[in-house]
C-alpha cells in the first residue's frame, strides 16, 4: 500500500478511512498521540515512544486497550504493509465513542486506536533552519502529547508565511520549545535546554541528543534560558523525531548561531549513525 | 428522526455518521463550534450564536463555506427533521480534510461543516448546583470556542466524581469561568462577572443576564473577582446556553450563596420568559 490508515482493526489507504462522528476526538480533541520514523520497515526508538504514549494516556486517564507489547507488535506489523520502508509512523488513542458529553463515557466504552503511516524520510541535517519567535499561549500540559494542538497549528502557519520552518515559543522572556520540536542552545561548549517540566514535551530526540552530549563529555545544563541567550547562542539546535539535530541560521530575520560547527557535526554524525544502526537490524518477516 | 448528525450535506442518525480520518479535527482539534437550544423547533438566540461562531472561526482564519444567512437557513431546516422540538443544537466547522500537517492546507481545501441535534431541554432553574474549584491551566485563547477542550473535559470529570455539576477555574486567586459555563456573583445587590477578555468565553447567556440586570437596574461590574469573593458572595450564578441562571449551594463542600433569592428569582423569571417568548414565535414551515 502507498500509505496506511488504521482504526480499531480496520485499515485502508488513509484517504479512504472514516471514523465515527461520535469519536470524542471530534468534539474535544480527547486523545493523545506519538510518532517516530521507520527505515527498512524498522521503527526507530519504538520502546521510548511507546513508553511516552502510555504515559500521555495515563496522565489523562485514557485506558489504551492494548499492552505495550501488543501495540508494538501491531505497529511492527502495519509498517510492513506500506511500500516504502521509510515512513512517518504515527499513532493515537482517543477516549472512545459516545454522544457528546464532557464527562468521560461509561467504563464499557473502549478507547479507539489509530495508526497513520506514510512514506517520509527523516530530515537532512545539512539544512539550516530559519525561525520566528512567538509568545507561548498554550495550556500548562505541554508535557502530554495531546490532540489539542491549535496554538501549534497557528504558530506553524505563521512561521510558514514568513518562509521559516519553525516557531520558537517563549513565556515572557523564557524560551520553552518550538511549535512541534524542542529547542536547545550551545554556548561556550555547554548544551543548554529547558527542563522537562509541564511547559515542554519531553522530546525523545532531545533525550537522545542529551545522551550523546554526555557521551562526548559536552556539559548539559537542563535549565530555562532566555530569548537573549537564544539570540546570543553559539548554536541554536532544533530537535524532533524527524530532525535529530538541526541548526539555525536566522531568528526573526536576525542571523544566529554557526559558531560551534565542530560540536554540531559530532552530534549530527553520532545521531545519524545511531538511527542507521538501529534501523539496519535484520528483523524476522521484513518484506 | 430521533436525532441528527450532519456533515457537509450528508445527514443521518448521529450514531450512523462517519467523517474522514483526515479531517483536521482528528489530529489537531482544528475547529470551532457553537451551541444553543431549540423549543417548538425554533432555535433560541440564533443570530448571536452565529455571530460568535463566525468570530471564533475568523480568529483562527477558518473560512466557513456559508454566509451567516445560509448557515441559519440550514440549521433552521435541520431542527425540523428531529422528532422533538426541544433540542440541543450544536454545530462546528473544521479547517478541512488533508494529510496531517500543522500548516494550513492549500486554499482549495474547503472547511467542513458539522451539525449535531439531539433532544434535550434547557435546565430547570430551581435546582441548585454544587461546584468544585480548580486551577485554570487552559490556554490563553478561551475567548475562542475551539475544539481543544481537554482541560474542560478533565475538570468536568473531576467535578462529576465529587458529585458536583461544574468546576470553577481560577488563575491564582482570580476566578475566570467554569469548565463549560460562565460564573458570576451577586454581592450587596451588585452583579459581578469577569470581563470578557481572552481568559473567558463571551457567553451569550452571560450577555443576556447582564442585559436583564440592566433592565432591572441591578448594577453590573465586569471586573475580575477572587476566590474569596466567590465564597463570600450572596449568590454564585452559573450561566450557559442550557442554563440561563443557576444558583449554587456549595463550593468544595462549603455552603455558599442563597442570600439574595429575590434578585435571583427576578432574573430567572425574566430569562425564562424571554426564552419562552422567542421560541413561541410562529415560523413558516414548522412541523
Amino acid at each position: 500500500m502507498k500509505n496506511l490508515g488504521y482504526y480499531n482493526g480496520k485499515y485502508d489507504l488513509i484517504e479512504n478511512m472514516t471514523i465515527p462522528m461520535n469519536d470524542r476526538v471530534c468534539y474535544f480533541g480527547d486523545g493523545v498521540y506519538d510518532a517516530t520514523y521507520s527505515r527498512n520497515h524498522v521503527i526507530f526508538a519504538l520502546d521510548e515512544h511507546i513508553d511516552r504514549f502510555f504515559n500521555s494516556a495515563g496522565l489523562l486517564k485514557i485506558k489504551i486497550p492494548y499492552t505495550k507489547d501488543e501495540l508494538k507488535e501491531l505497529l511492527n506489523d502495519m509498517v510492513k504493509k506500506v511500500d516504502s520502508g521509510e515512513q512517518f509512523v504515527y499513532w493515537q488513542v482517543t477516549r472512545g465513542t459516545a454522544m457528546r458529553n464532557h464527562i468521560f463515557p461509561e467504563d464499557d466504552v473502549k478507547a479507539n486506536v489509530w495508526i497513520i503511516l506514510k512514506p517520509q524520510k527523516v530530515k537532512d541535517m545539512s539544512q539550516k533552519l530559519r525561525l520566528i519567535t512567538l509568545e507561548d499561549t498554550r495550556f500548562l500540559h505541554c508535557n502530554i502529547k495531546t490532540l489539542n494542538l491549535l496554538p501549534s497549528v497557528m504558530a506553524a502557519q505563521k512561521a510558514d508565511e514568513k518562509d521559516c520552518q519553525e516557531a520558537v515559543f517563549h513565556r515572557g522572556d523564557r524560551v520553552t520549545e518550538c511549535a512541534h520540536s524542542n529547542v536547545s542552545i550551545i554556548k561556550d561548549g555547554i548544551f543548554k535546554t529547558a527542563p522537562a517540566d509541564n511547559l515542554i514535551l519531553p522530546g525523545i530526540a532531545r533525550a537522545h541528543i542529551i545522551k550523546m552530549c554526555k557521551k562526548f563529555e559536552i556539559p548539559v545544563n537542563e535549565t530555562p534560558f532566555t530569548l537573549e541567550e537564544l539570540m546570543d547562542a553559539d548554536e541554536v539546535i532544533v530537535t524532533s523525531s524527524g530532525q535529530f539535530c538541526m541548526t539555525t541560521c536566522e531568528i526573526d530575520g536576525t542571523p544566529v548561531g554557526g559558531k560551534a560547527p565542530e560540536i554540531v557535526k559530532k552530534l549530527q554524525d553520532a545521531l545519524s549513525a545511531e538511527f542507521l544502526k538501529e534501523t539496519d537490524k535484520v528483523q524476522e518477516g521484513i518484506i
